[in-house]
């Protein structure tokens, strides 16, 4: 049969694993696929000593559009800009697209999916999140029949490295961030990853995939993972908790939440077992309960296996992924009204009853009190961490208290509040 | 857009779980599908008080396939004859077939797949192993691109329920199994589950889509979990493992292994963190390395969700899943020949030297040892299990070991063996 021809954008590491697996496993790829893949030509701002396996090479990108031996577009040059026009001309050209983009799908998601179906045009974008994990596939296919109320994952593999690292070996937030950078799992300017955005884009595309909803990055509440300490991990521990760098996209009564965020998580749940530079997301349905995906969510060849998914659909006649819009769009939850537990984290002067004034505080705030450490030390009138758990409680009303114990005389820095879910059932 | 009209054989747990997530999510399915799945007949042996949502009901299990309305024939009656009767003559119709059942697939998996692509007809198969969890579209679809070389899951949720029981609570396997009865999660004669055979059915469906042998579940030898002990497991975790019954298909150079037994795992692993009824497994390929997938093996719901992923995909007009024969279709390795480290648990007598006679027996027959608890008794020339831990060996020679250490006069009663998986990288 007549092999399916691609056009690719970028050489970069993803473009490289795409061509490393086509010569690797290609016989394999195409007795799957019932018809080879063939690279029709690469585009790139320059070239590089890679075997492009007898594809023609070219600068202009713009070109894979117009050639007619091209029959996909394989999108892996990120940035912004030029791949957004990129994926715009060929979707409206009527030439399917395969992406791992999550930057322009999280902004412009909406705008490129109708395209797509205005045109009935294949659009792949399963290497968008979280790498080697098929987790756009288990939503859009796998799960279909579930009405989800719930998808929450370690989404950034760097996020995950340094805390596990800070977990395992006690070590501060910057010494871990070292090590990430000296190992090649975080960039040089590491605020992409540790100040949550670039899990903020997957999880948006998760959102919108799940519910229904418009991709919307601005939408999600973002914080990163700077402000986690060594003592709040062990504190964390010492309650039964794990401390990670989660996305999380819930359905309530009251609508969408979209946060990415250090959570507390309990020790039991599998999330707490995804170590190191791996991915985890759990999908919750009304059909399967929970299901949890782990694996690689970066690094080329387990992206480019993403991608080489997408065309082998493709390349069967299929569309590969269904955004199917709501028919009645949800509304968006405002963080102030989202409702979880919290580890708290209150800096003290060692006097009598300063717990019983925090306990007061938050009780006054309707905030009930799960469990706490508090260590009496032998030298009075020392600063020392009063560390609470509290009941879930709407954010804003946790933050008037926050308000409220920050004013008291014994409480002598800022108070850390990190959220807690049990991801129950 | 018209409906697609399917007939349902069987009225049990799966089949009420599809009927009641159709009422529940039809129209969240209907239109991620492009079009409704409606039911048209449901056939079984007898009528059950179940909303049948305005089906036709018959005892006539064969009539599904001469039925013009019946796009698609649901095979959920399970048994092995009659299924088998039903699947054969509806493709030979050349009408799709969905099946939940792994025993007709692991015996004639060949056929089947010979049948439904002789008539160009799409079988789905995602509900016949591990329930909601998606490993079969994972190991068609998504990982397509790589070449496989392990397969490694916990699919049987009443051992692994089992197992976690006596781990947990320190209980015997039949009191593990009693709870386990109480709370139906496992069967008055509990044999298929806990004898491996289920597990072995599940595993030689794995084993053809990932490698593309032929379905073959006599192919896979097959080890119950009637013999682990509460103290196998104790002592598994002193050495860092705990004790999962694993079904393994593996890709060496000799071939291909097949096998299901009681395995200690790693505890760092993700698959010493699945517990309870639930299943996990890990699909490990070479682009994305290591993959797992976490969730409920079995229910009603789960394994519905399966069924309909596959017909959304027949309703989208796809084939769901994709099994291809290996053009050269690999050796399969004899258990003798497999290698694998071991744990052993050995009654002796413990007297001076016991040991030290041990060792140099596995060392005659090239086994070295990686670890071992023996712990001296206060009063001589009582009974002590001395626990060794080989570094990986083929099976052949660990079982002539094994002869010749029961023939040492120390050794005082049937040695125990567990293989050990370390499944790195």
């Amino acid at each position: 049969m007549r092999p399916l021809s691609i056009g690719v954008a970028g050489l970069g590491n993803v473009a490289q694993g795409v061509l490393a697996l086509l010569r690797e496993n290609g016989a394999l790829i195409a007795a799957r696929a019932g018809r080879p893949i063939a690279v029709a030509v690469v585009a790139s701002r320059r070239a590089k000593d890679v075997d492009l396996l007898g594809a023609d090479f070219t600068t202009d990108v713009g070109s894979l559009v117009k050639r007619n031996d091209v029959d996909v577009v394989v999108e892996l040059m990120g940035g912004e800009d030029a791949a957004l026009s990129l994926v715009e001309s060929a979707l409206d050209a009527g030439k399917p697209v395969v992406t791992a983009n999550k930057a322009i799908l999280a902004a412009h998601g909406d705008r490129l999916f109708e395209l797509a179906a205005r045109g009935e045009v294949a659009m792949g974008i399963e290497a968008s999140v979280a790498g080697g994990i098929p987790v756009i596939a288990a939503l859009t296919r796998s799960l279909v029949a579930n009405d989800i109320d719930r998808v929450v994952g370690i989404i950034n593999g760097t996020c995950n490295f340094i805390l596990t690292g800070m977990s395992s070996r006690g070590e501060r937030f910057d010494a871990a961030l070292a090590q990430a950078q000296e190992l090649g799992y975080a960039e040089a300017d590491p605020h992409f990853d540790v100040g949550g955005v670039d899990a903020a884009h997957k999880l948006a595309i998760l959102a919108a995939l799940a519910f229904g909803v418009p991709f919307s990055r601005d939408a999600v509440y973002t914080e990163g993972i700077t402000e986690v300490t060594p003592e709040d991990i062990a504190y964390a521990r010492e309650l039964g908790y794990c401390i990670k760098q989660l996305g999380i996209a819930r359905r309530t009564p009251a609508g969408i939440e979209t946060r990415v965020h250090p959570t507390l998580v309990p020790l039991d749940n599998m999330l707490a077992s995804a170590s190191g530079v791996m991915n985890a997301v759990e999908l919750h349905g009304n059909a399967t309960g929970s299901v949890l995906l782990h694996g690689p969510g970066a690094g080329g060849r387990a992206t480019a296996s993403a991608v080489l998914a997408d065309l082998v659909s493709i390349a069967r006649g299929e569309r590969p992924v269904a955004y199917t819009p709501a028919a009645t769009v949800p509304a968006r939850v405002a963080m102030t009204d989202v409702v979880t537990a919290a580890y708290l984290r209150i800096p003290a002067i060692d006097q009598p009853g300063v717990f019983a004034r925090i306990a007061t505080i938050l009780s006054e705030h309707g905030i009930s009190i799960e469990g706490a450490i508090q260590r009496e030390r032998a030298i009075a009138d020392r600063k020392v961490p009063i560390v609470v758990l509290t009941q879930p409680v709407p954010e804003g009303e946790m933050n008037r208290a926050l308000d409220a114990l920050a004013a008291l005389p014994a409480v002598v820095g800022p108070i850390r509040r990190i959220r807690v879910e049990h991801l129950d059932g």
